[in-house]
């Protein structure tokens, strides 16, 4: 008799996204003829940059000759993928890495997702407050937690409040935590940690052999010039962290999917034993038995990223985003409201008014302005008060969705 | 302090083929004029087809404009693909299916490796022997046996030998098990199941509530009218049944990845409360929270294989690699060896000669031949005494392969 694995039941049933699709389909049905504006899904809408998809052409055009052709690649991604990130990600800044370090993927998604499995399910794993879902619920998945409580928290983890209060910049926990996922530039929030909120990290994962996964996909839209990209500026981090980088919002691969993880040489855990064991060769391990290497004409488009002209293109769009991410924050700072990130990252995190909560100013938006956003409770329950603004958009909605907010919104609970 | 998921060190250490790039790297290094051919693993060589390519750069064409670009789409993939795929995987062969069943991915390694995390950790796993090495090292790495015993076994998984002595066919367990792997046509020995054979599976997983995963990545080399392409032929394998499809050997996809697999609706596990419980739902929620959808690009690419000039282009490559088969297999019983597969399938089982064991025939092979085939005994215990030979590769090769064969081997021990 098949059981399922009982965990699974924990999670809570409406995700943050489905549900916001129910409430937007519900007004779409009685509001047939009215034009939103979606600023929600995190989704770019440039197309692809004409360098990669130049590449891209050309890599299908080999897929489809004998002498060309690509079979199976290596798990871990191909040669000319790995040594242009090295080159351009890591030694232009200053971090030496191997390429036997690098893992590329189908997506971050997946990565942040699956990273979990070679830890122990005996870890005290800590989390940002709000935080991506993912990082909670694939801990849940595995059996980590126990139930969640009723301020929407899984019991057994440990959930780091990171708000206006504490400059978006978390405490250290005060118990010993084993694992903690960090993000910067930060979804949802849109903040950065400077290199000391690293630096105190670092030290604390040292201390204590915690192991650092830090999400860096949105580092591209860094534009401060003392913010680090990589946790690896910071020295002592190949002993302790996991980095996490994405070709998705940097060049528009959402629906293309390209991603890559830096598991250091130097990082371990420990065994029961006791023992250090590297966690480079456990992730090599689980890599190779079950994913079998990123599409070879995407990683070829991936690749193509890096040349000057991809990365100039690259950059017009980035540039483009967060011009967006400007005109929100102040037309929403117009408004009299507070106003965080927008400004390395192409999320924009508004303080909400007392006494309205971020569903109830989500259904607001909705339907005063048909504007589609994200509630910040969606994201943990410090993100309540709270509410995320995309960037991802073109000009002219962008443009158009604050005009609506600045005539139509009404700010009273 | 972080720990590790100690089941990984239960792994046994040399995975099957890194062994064999050991080995053969070793052979090259001392023979660096010789030029091998290599029928190890089973890896395609003819390019995609033209009404694939044509597709596939018409979708990165489409992902260069603003107007038509894709970003994420469905997790479970595009209504385009399950459409097409419901339509001629199974509504042509009489089976009836929903687009939620449908779950398109990059690939059946990941398909097949993840498919047991929506089951408990103490659910009874069963395997035929020889087997896919990822069925085993999935459930090892997510702690559902104990250590490796002596005969290359892992402790409290069932192994179901499947061997000339039962025609491939192996008997039912003797014990209860709630989870069953099987796949046909086969990896490694390229036999394949008779309906027979899969209706007394299929009755026997209602009568023990068994959930049967049912690897079809092969099943586009089905030559024989009267073997089942797909489980759900069989009449209630919707209520117990998963499957794996591929587009990696039907359509030469290994490097440019797309797979899909079924979980029916109706399918069910039980909860620690006795409860049944959706695995379809179960796997939705898997899918959704650790997956972002195949790349858009390679699922329009994916989806012109059912096109009129798809089909027949892709149905020409099948038949050049089923004429390598045969090629192969009529070779080997020419030397007065025993010969199994290769009729519905790309690859053919050899039975060795007494006294030469299949690591040994693989060093001979290399040798006296510089030919590389695939040791019976890296697929489990039962592939002792077997050794498998793929028929991808180019025709000559092939031919050149069975020629050194036939005038260079020594067949005695």
């Amino acid at each position: 008799m098949a059981q399922i694995n009982e965990h699974y039941q924990k999670l809570r049933a409406g995700y943050l996204f489905p549900e916001i699709t129910r409430r937007v389909q519900a007004f779409q049905e009685k509001n047939r003829d009215v034009k939103l504006i979606r600023l929600g899904i995190g989704d770019v809408v440039l197309p692809l940059s004409p360098a990669v998809v130049e590449a891209f052409h050309a890599a299908v055009d080999e897929m489809a000759d004998p002498d060309s052709f690509h079979g199976y690649g290596p798990e871990q991604g191909h040669d000319f993928l790995l040594e242009t990130i090295l080159e351009h990600d890591y030694r232009a800044r200053g971090v030496t890495l191997n390429k036997s370090e690098i893992f590329v993927s189908d997506g971050s998604k997946c990565d942040s997702g699956n990273i979990q499995e070679i830890f122990g399910i005996e870890n005290k794993i800590a989390v940002t407050d709000p935080v991506y879902p993912v990082y909670v619920d694939t801990n849940v998945m595995a059996g980590r937690t126990g139930p969640i409580n009723e301020a929407g928290r899984y019991e057994g983890m440990v959930y780091l409040p990171t708000t206006k209060e504490n400059n978006f910049s978390p405490a250290l926990p005060d118990e010993k935590v084993d694992v903690v996922y960090l993000c910067s530039p930060n979804n949802p929030t849109g903040t950065v940690f400077s290199k000391s909120d690293l630096k105190q990290w670092v030290a604390y994962a040292q201390e204590n052999e915690t192991v650092i996964l830090f999400d860096a996909a949105y580092e591209a839209f860094i534009t401060e010039a003392d913010i680090p990209h990589s946790i690896y500026e910071i020295d002592g981090a190949d002993e302790v962290a996991i980095e996490f980088r994405s070709f998705s919002k940097t060049a528009g691969f959402t629906g293309t999917r390209c991603a890559y993880m830096v598991v250091p040489e130097k990082l371990t855990g420990r065994n029961p034993q006791g023992e250090k064991v590297s966690l480079n060769k456990l992730w090599r391990r689980r890599h190779t038995t079950k994913f079998n290497g990123a599409s070879y004409p995407v990683q070829k488009a991936a690749a193509a990223c890096y040349t000057p002209a991809g990365k100039e293109q690259i950059q017009a769009n980035i540039a483009y985003y967060l011009n967006n991410a400007r005109v929100i924050r102040e037309g929403i700072a117009s408004l009299g409201l507070d106003v965080y990130g927008g400004v390395n990252a192409p999320y924009v995190w508004i303080q909400l008014p007392a006494g309205i909560d971020s569903w109830g100013f989500f259904d607001k938006l909705l339907n005063e302005c048909q504007v589609v956003g994200t509630p910040g409770a969606g994201f943990g329950p410090s993100g309540e008060g709270y509410f995320r603004l995309s960037a991802f958009g073109f000009a002219e909605q962008i443009e158009e969705a604050v005009t609506r907010l600045k005539n139509q919104l009404s700010l009273k609970a």
